[in-house]
């Protein structure tokens, strides 16, 4: 007994089948009591279909009009939704972004949420409404209809749970929960009862993306207790919270990323300021760069070594081959980063030694290395990714 | 230089290449120095698709829920016109109905416009934007969308035409204006260059379906001076407005509609109250009865025949024979209406004989007539349509 917001993504309702099998979760979840608020993101592929019409008329089309046309998507889910939830004979009421009270400042396809004006949710869960709720969208001071960018339904749903203090958040995929590796490399992986928000932060960031950054960080804010769950199987999934029990667990994911460049400057002069010159010529181009590593030759030269998204990779190449005459510079896509996330690895400080000695006893060449509080990773050959994650796995996840 | 109101349907935005030739067309209007508000319907089929993926799901959905779905397809159309603009080089915003201040009342699927606020419109008219408004949609006080039934996006642009007192109001169809018969059918048929509200309103109700009724009675009580051109190629087409020069036209068109049915009820006992029972009968079931002609039998009986749609003539058959024991019910669908309009002649006798004659020379026998100011209707053989259009339009239209 509650109130309960879920999240949908586009899969979920692509055709009348799936909208129809959502509309059996929510009304179930009605069923036994709880107030529901549901938020769904526009069928399948219409987000695409949408790019594609604007594409083919107007490339550069200016984003206000963009978002005033993916909106349209959200719209047609919402009132299909409502239907099939109607037809099953539940009170049922569809809201669009701005009805819904989404007011958002004025950055078009990338808007941020300011607040939501609760009168018409409130009203609606009153009347007993199960209340169905467009994601992605909202409306900015001028009443022009906004977007709220990638993974934007999931922010929707936590906005709203931490606005209405709902009692949970469900948001369903076409997982069962968050796991421990990906389940379909390595056979062993388990899927996690509860997470930390910060465990889940560092795993979507390291590649494991099940939910958006965004939305963890305002369930974090606000305190929104998130679940991870599929929509084809809805048993409980994987609970997203402040504190967990450690279910004897000192790590909670090995993850891989092949997305990674690794750059090296080789025999730069060392003379001082280098490196802020490097890394400020790189930003501000809006690369973000992950790993950095610096040693010195014999030669009274220094290196440089640092790791980035692929499609940033030959533009920091470029960059920097105009800043520098007098060193090589070599780029190396061929490369993974395995991390390891758990926020027990704090206390217990063998986590790092055991991460490499399983890399060894593996034959695996460890390339560069970087730690944080609750995650070490590591950089080595792409080919080598799928044997290193499974050996990390084996050494840290017991095998019941 | 003026403002203009142009109004475009579904078909004329149907693919990426007909939203560049509209927006090529507005566009042009803009550059002769004339403020610019366009309406546009949702592209091609989309609004049958969205019924359809409704029908899917919940066939006897809530008229609400249908209403937030079916405004999804102007939303669709306008901003991708305001993209084809915005790609010309011209200043551009589209807003949806409810932007565009779109007050209705809260009949679901078949709203009526209360009021327009201005604020939106004027002000982007201010900012000399070119203006693509969502027809056919509302919202009404409790903010939600409303959709305003048939013919839905005519009456939007004549509301607006209304609201902002704009020199024009043009609606562009695939048809170059409004003929004096079907040009498909008639070959000396004549584009009309003037024609008054009432004549146009007869000529919509009599099946020449160019120009929604309910828009052209609104055109007829704000005084909006319309236009009908066609869309494929915008010359000049003809213009519906209070009075016209009589271009030494006794009429203006002569049409037929072959969705009739002729139901006879012979025999009846005269007693008084008869006829008001029958109709009132077929009333309270939202039977619209056109001409109806009662004649004395011999015996003391009467016959009262009448006609109405196809569809609604099964069902007045089946109403009819449950009230009358003693009377013989006939239904024929295999006739057609033969109509000509035209305000001249009122103040011209001979109309009406001139009219039985041409149809009298062609051997065409006449089932029933009926007279109004501006409109002689016959009624005859389904068969004997065409050749009875050819005639009378012969007869009355001067060929040069």
């Amino acid at each position: 007994m509650g109130l309960i917001v879920q999240k949908f993504g586009g899969s979920s309702v692509a055709d009348a089948q799936r909208v129809m099998n959502v509309a059996k979760i929510v009304t179930d979840t009605y069923k036994q009591g709880n107030d529901v608020v549901v938020v769904v993101s526009a069928q399948g592929d219409t987000t695409d279909d949408l790019i594609e019409k604007a594409a083919e008329i107007n490339p550069h089309a200016a984003k206000r009009e963009m978002d005033q046309l993916m909106a349209a998507g959200e719209q047609i889910s919402i009132s299909l939704l409502a239907m099939a939830i109607e037809s099953l004979g539940f009170p049922v009421i569809s809201l669009l972004g701005w009805q819904a009270g989404f007011n958002t400042n004025s950055i078009y396809g990338a808007a941020r949420i300011k607040n939501i004006r609760q009168n018409r949710l409130q009203a609606e869960l009153a009347r007993h409404n199960i209340v169905v709720v467009a994601g992605f969208q909202g409306i900015n001071r001028y009443d022009d209809l906004t977007t709220l960018g990638r993974g934007g339904s999931d922010t929707s749903a936590v906005a709203i749970a931490a606005a209405l203090r709902a009692d949970r958040c469900q948001i369903f995929t076409d997982v069962e929960g968050v796991y421990t590796a990906d389940p379909r490399k390595v056979k062993d992986a388990k899927k996690l009862k509860e997470i930390t928000y910060d465990e889940m932060l560092e795993l979507a960031t390291l590649g494991a993306q099940v939910l958006n950054n965004r939305s963890v960080e305002m369930a974090k804010k606000y305190g929104v207790e998130l679940e991870v769950l599929s929509s084809l199987n809805p048993i409980p999934g994987t609970i997203v919270k402040e504190y967990t029990k450690m279910e004897k667990m000192l790590i909670r994911g090995v993850t891989q990323d092949k997305d990674v460049a690794l750059i090296s400057i080789l025999g730069l002069k060392d003379t001082p300021g280098v490196a802020f010159r490097i890394f400020e010529k790189l930003s501000t181009k809006n690369i973000n760069v992950d790993i950095i590593l610096q040693s010195f030759g014999r030669d009274g030269t220094k290196d440089i070594i640092f790791t980035c998204t692929k499609d940033n990779g030959a533009l920091a190449v470029e960059l920097l081959e105009n800043m520098f005459d007098d060193c090589k510079i070599v780029s190396n896509t061929n490369v993974a980063k395995v991390s390891i996330v758990g926020a027990g690895m704090e206390s217990h400080p063998g986590t790092a030694s055991k991460m490499f000695e399983a890399l060894y006893d593996s034959n695996i060449n460890i390339q560069m290395i970087s730690t944080s509080e609750i995650k070490i990773s590591v950089i080595i050959d792409a080919d080598e990714a799928d044997r290193a994650v499974s050996a990390v796995h084996k050494a840290f996840i017991p095998n019941d």
